[in-house]
């Protein structure tokens, strides 16, 4: 008898992964010694976690410390540790109880969701938006609503935007600095979005993984504004720490015995080996400050040059490290220019579609985590291809 | 405007969690010199990872491998070596590209439940079981089916038992060797269960994490009966990896594709130190049989031992490190039984209800994955204790 396939099986990818694989397909296909692809799609920094990092899970490794399971929120160290990282970034007065350790941002997600929303309930957010907010949502029955933004609004939501949804959304997410945009929000905008937020019964829900990387913008967090919302954070973009698996939320009161019962269900806790290399990682300032500068370089290159190469409407990229191009006066098909680009240029970007199912279109996402080389690289190729 | 808190959030906690919590607290009011709590509580090996996979762990570091993020479904090195495990171990000849590795088997379970499984949905499980399987189907809004099972049946479903139901569920649920019972299902027994399973469309998912640890009985896999099961396991158990969370899904042909979106989506991939060193562990072989020779041992003096210290009605003990003790004769309030036991001998065990909400008021699991002085130890004190 054939067996059910359930609706969660609808997600759909994360287009990102096939422009992956055709950039390594294409890598590999290759002469020796041909001027290699150059990666413009990828989310996470090329380095590793810094040194400091690697040092304490190697440390803890050589002394037998046995790595069984953590509390479910983590280890009281490490949550410790986080809510001092608001005391000194932000200024702002966090309870180690209400942080909750994730495995990743990716981890946090459906954590906060399942807590916060039933089936059926409506989520906001801006679009572009990184894939995997609808993807999730809507694998737990869950809708999202989109609110079309576009660069009069730094592609960011806005409060009248907000005012106009009827039937009113169960949550907001935010992103600040954002992916694929780059954008942020002001403390100012953050600030009124959240007393929206709360006058009007919404859950809001602030992605804050880019923090850190911002270039001459103030990073404001919703720590600082709302005592209602869902804070998610990560140690893989400015600590570098992607394949570790390690992030962290900052939980309202009224979720947090909802979100610790979900979590010794789903997940026992985050890997006990990156929760040490995280707690180091907050000792590493140099090198990750060294890291940011190389994206900062890069992204000041990349403004600079990309009206000369053909890329003349960028997203104000105030932070992450995304350039987010309006490409319509070249293409109203992302996947087939990106296609192109990678085999023509040898340059691999990200389509909009994947962040922006109805004007994706004509938008390309191109990543400036990787090394100046790169960058400098790309600039001279793209000047060179029409 | 007070902010809602969704249906999942009622998910109940893992009551091993407080158990867990209270032993610590009585160890840490205990005057200097006092002879500690003896742990029996706890689901976790004392031991930590198998020194060659820290080794592998250690060396990757020292060499700067970045661990960055991995493909959805793994290194594909570990993906071959888990596909060579199935042909060693049982014989059966598993494709590496149907290997999903996974943030422990705790993070195979939603996955699995979403692909296959809908809203509303009813999955069937003998009672008693591994209490995140229910409380995992609830948050998603799906329905535990729950099988009353007994002695009778070593605490397992039978064919017949399925057959009653009416209406059929979406899925079932088993796990041999299991918890909390130890028991498990023989190779024609599990054959027959798929073989009915495939039959009326439901969906089977095989938990298989305490693979590795059996005495004497014959371990059979899903995987060489089905060609639609989904069988879990992890490196949690066997191969005493709990903390860096690290397992893996067998999947059938039709799930492949969901459930690497709902992971590209929802976890990107399990952590790459982990992955590194789960390699390792296969190489392990001696350290491991060490191990479960320790668990061999305790267990041989628990089953000696335990009628006379007045437990005696056990579950066939033939696999994982349990004992589940029926203690119907002494009380009907194994939570406040386990908490005089506690307080008066110095043991920490789980009651029953965390595991059976019916019957479990009058059962306990004892967990013997702890040292050989720590069984003798209790042995001792429970024949002292009435």
């Amino acid at each position: 008898m054939a067996l059910k396939v359930g609706k969660g099986a609808e997600a759909p990818p994360f287009l990102v992964m096939d422009v992956i694989a055709a950039a390594n397909a294409r890598q590999a296909a290759l002469p020796p010694g041909a001027p290699g692809v150059l990666r413009m799609e990828v989310g996470q920094p090329g380095t590793g976690a810094p040194r400091g990092a690697a040092e304490a899970a190697i440390q803890a490794l050589r002394a037998g410390t046995p790595m069984g399971y953590t509390e479910a929120f983590g280890l009281r160290s490490l949550r410790e540790r986080i809510a001092g990282h608001y005391r000194e970034k932000y200024g702002v007065a966090v309870s180690p109880a209400r942080v909750a350790v994730t495995v990743g941002a990716s981890g946090a997600f459906p954590l906060a969701f399942l807590a916060a929303f039933d089936v059926g309930d409506r989520v906001a957010m801006a679009a572009p938006f990184y894939p995997p907010y609808a993807n999730i949502l809507t694998a737990l029955g869950m809708r999202p609503q989109v609110l079309p933004c576009d660069a009069s609004t730094r592609f960011q939501p806005t409060v009248a935007m907000l005012d106009a949804l009827d039937p009113r959304p169960a949550g907001l997410i935010v992103a600040s600095p954002c992916n694929p945009a780059g954008t942020m929000l002001g403390r100012g905008e953050l600030a009124a979005i959240a007393d929206w937020c709360e006058a009007n019964g919404v859950r809001l829900i602030s992605d804050e993984i880019y923090h850190g990387l911002s270039y001459g913008t103030e990073e404001a967090t919703a720590a600082g504004c709302s005592g209602s919302a869902i804070v998610v954070n990560s140690f893989s973009k400015y600590f570098s720490m992607t394949g570790w698996r390690i992030g962290w939320m900052l939980l309202p009161e009224d979720l947090l015995r909802p979100v610790e019962c979900l979590a010794q269900n789903m997940v026992i806790s985050a890997p006990h080996i990156a929760q040490v290399a995280a707690e180091a990682a907050f000792g590493c300032a140099e090198e990750l400050e060294a890291n940011k500068a190389v994206y900062a370089r890069n992204r000041a290159l990349l403004l600079e040059a990309m009206p000369g190469a053909g890329f003349g409407t960028l997203a104000q990229a105030e932070g992450a490290f995304y350039l987010w191009a309006d490409v319509s006066d070249r293409t109203q098909d992302s996947v087939g220019f990106c296609a192109r680009m990678l085999a023509e240029a040898g340059i691999a970007a990200t389509p909009g579609v994947d962040f922006d199912p109805e004007r994706g279109h004509r938008f390309l996402r191109f990543s400036y985590c990787g090394t100046e080389a790169t960058v400098r690289d790309a600039i001279a190729r793209l000047r060179g291809w029409r």
